[in-house]
């Protein structure tokens, strides 16, 4: 076992065998999830507290499920918006929250950076759980999984990431997570939404669905995050599902066995059709949200360690 | 035991025998909830959903409670009424949520069939808290439970439903269960109130507290559901207790030991007298209160017992 | 061990050896919170109902942190103004909840007095968590602990409580209790925010901050409570703090080795300088949060050694 992080901010600080770990023990999970009993006592006597400044009914929801399932206290924290105006308030908020003595803090704020900012602040494990145009790294963490375990690999596979690159930060982490992992990651969509730096992170560019979608084993389908659309360019649903929507006929140019997938929720017949969403021969939308309560038990359950291991070394340095 | 039901929908697919089930296995969780440990861990292991698409203090915090007290891991999801608009968008939540594999799903929705149409997309056992004007089949059991308590038998009893029937989902319920159970069942309301239809379902109807109120064992009285009346004809609140509240000298026409029921809240001064309602001679509003925590562990228990063996016999199917 | 209560409605009822019995077990609270395992089974098999007709982010995630530690079962009733409009409604709330056998109930109300009312109306203990401008016991008893931990001693000490005490039901219930423990208590604020009749309770009264301070070995700074004031005087923030807000410069008439509190959650550079909140050497503003747990912990520890005691013997009378 190596992982050696205090914390899980982002994709952009795991390593290669970081990944792995939290997969191959996210694969466990799994079958306990899936198992006659679902409850495990791993994090029994540790106190979880999920703080969400941005509501999010699902991710929020997978967490709270994966901590009670392994025996935590869990508290949720609805953050309302009016209290956070300040980056002096969000510290505050983190101190008294940190002299709680909780043991694991999990983490959605609406600007970027700032789960980084509060993690310095604590002395307890933070976890992402989304912040602003950043990192959204549990995401991440379990579309890879999904990817694993459809494909039997994580390596050498053709990704299309297609929709509102620009906004997404579950874009931004997959990109990091998928180039780690050495794979070719091609970014689809129209060219106000592909970010201007794009290239730097060493994927290929399209705005046509077709050619993008030539040969690919995967196929990721993104939001449409309107709410993060601050006087940019909005498309007509209608046009945006012609050109970028994903039906079966623009599906036809990946590969016979390509998966679709989508992070959920879903604006059907805009960014998908719905029948193809729906296509358990095709679609793994549904593993995807299996998928993310077994990577948030894992990460948890190895933030976990490192912190008891830490504390019974009476200190200790983490990266 | 024959419990054989995988979900609990309605009381219009419940036999005599089911209903004697769980009221049976309620009685023994009545004595759990008054001992000195209120906990137990027939749950334990598993994970308890509810899902309120409309919001509802009372009966969510007795669903909790209950999971909370066998032992469940319990998560509350609070559900937008704005997320929910079309039908689609309602297969998706429970999609989502089914791959996270609860066990146990407590739905209340605002529309009519919502919970039925849900029921069929998951692999757990759903529990209908409430579905439009359709049923709310804890209500009822947890007022039989009431019933047979106070009166020592839950057959060949004159109950009298009273106020608003036409919007009453509570109504509705208890008039199955209780035909089902061989009671004489009289609805009292203004015309306005009474659905067309009640003669089909083997009732009398009255419209004149005293007449039908006469040699009555229970009377039961019902919210005026302001919320659920579109357009239809709205009565004075002090008009309507005139005629249809509650009070001790309209009681005095029903038997003697005649107990007075309220799902709750109370609107005192309109459906019923505050000094009535509190008068624990008669009034045994609390007590059904605490009979739908016992109700709710029952139905719980047998649901859970049915998954279980569901799932070791590797499948199987129930109705 | 010689705690007597049946309910913690505030501060008045508590005798020094109730408050020494407090802080004692507080005191292994803080311990157990410390570390490696969190987690107790002191309140395993009873149900804790949080019902905050306020908001309070703080307070109640500190008593549900505090319950959830201790093994209740543990269930968060948010409570709406709507709901609540007549003090009869409020005791149909109190009743329909009692009837779920709660055996702990945490209640915050807008009105002062509320929960003495309702707490006659339950067979549960009740904690009072802030009614109106009446009391707050449990903030009291975490201030009475974060002094006696950083002075070694609760008594014949001079503390200057500082600000807005007029709406304050903090410093309401912080004089009783320092009183009680023969402490020489200071007011200091504009006289609009002093109460008229504060000369009864035995304090000093300042309107002069250095004056005030001079010689004290606690500086405790409040909340200014600008959403209590009706109709009243509003100083501008700016003003208030040229002449009642904490710096190092007025905080110099104080003893060299004088601690500085705060409720929370703060309002920098209005009751106080954000630099002097943040320096460890005088600030205990984390250490209040984080006795704010143990001391909930410790009270419903002894409120349910009661409770329990209560009912193996039958019944009992309480004060």
């Amino acid at each position: 076992m190596t992982f050696r992080l205090r914390h899980l901010l982002g994709i952009e600080p795991l390593t290669p065998a970081d990944i792995r770990t939290i997969l191959d023990l996210a694969d466990q999970y799994v079958d306990l999830s899936r198992g006659a009993s679902k409850h495990s006592d791993v994090l029994a006597g540790l106190t979880q507290i999920n703080m969400f400044f941005e509501a999010s009914t699902r991710t929020q929801a997978s967490f709270e499920i994966a901590g009670k399932r392994l025996g935590a206290d869990v508290m949720n924290m609805a953050m309302q918006a009016s209290s956070i105006k300040k980056g002096e308030t969000l510290i505050d908020t983190a101190l008294t929250l940190n002299a709680m003595h909780p043991d694991l803090l999990v983490v959605r704020h609406p600007q970027s950076g700032a789960v980084d900012l509060l993690a310095q602040k604590v002395n307890c494990a933070v976890l992402n759980a989304g912040d602003g145009r950043h990192e959204h790294p549990t995401q991440a963490l379990l579309d890879a999984l999904t990817i694993r375990r459809a494909k039997g690999r994580l390596h050498r596979l053709t990704i299309a990431i297609c929709g509102d690159i620009a906004h997404s930060r579950v874009a931004r982490s997959n990109i990091l997570l998928l180039g780690k992992m050495e794979n070719r990651v091609r970014l689809i969509g129209p060219p106000t939404l592909i970010p201007a730096k794009a290239a730097e992170f060493g994927v290929e560019v399209f705005d046509d669905m077709r050619a993008g979608l030539e040969g690919a084993d995967v196929v990721m389908m993104l939001r449409l995050q309107k709410e993060r659309m601050d006087g940019g360019f909005i498309p007509s649903e209608r046009e945006y599902y012609h050109r970028f929507g994903l039906d079966a006929e623009k599906l036809a140019h990946a590969k016979d066995d390509a998966i679709v997938m989508h992070p959920g929720p879903m604006n059907r017949g805009v960014e998908i059709d719905g029948t193809l969403a729906d296509d358990i021969n095709r679609s793994v939308i549904q593993e995807q949200v299996e998928m993310g309560v077994a990577v948030r038990m894992a990460a948890m359950d190895l933030l976990a360690r490192n912190l008891r291991a830490e504390r019974a070394a009476g200190g200790g340095v983490y990266v």
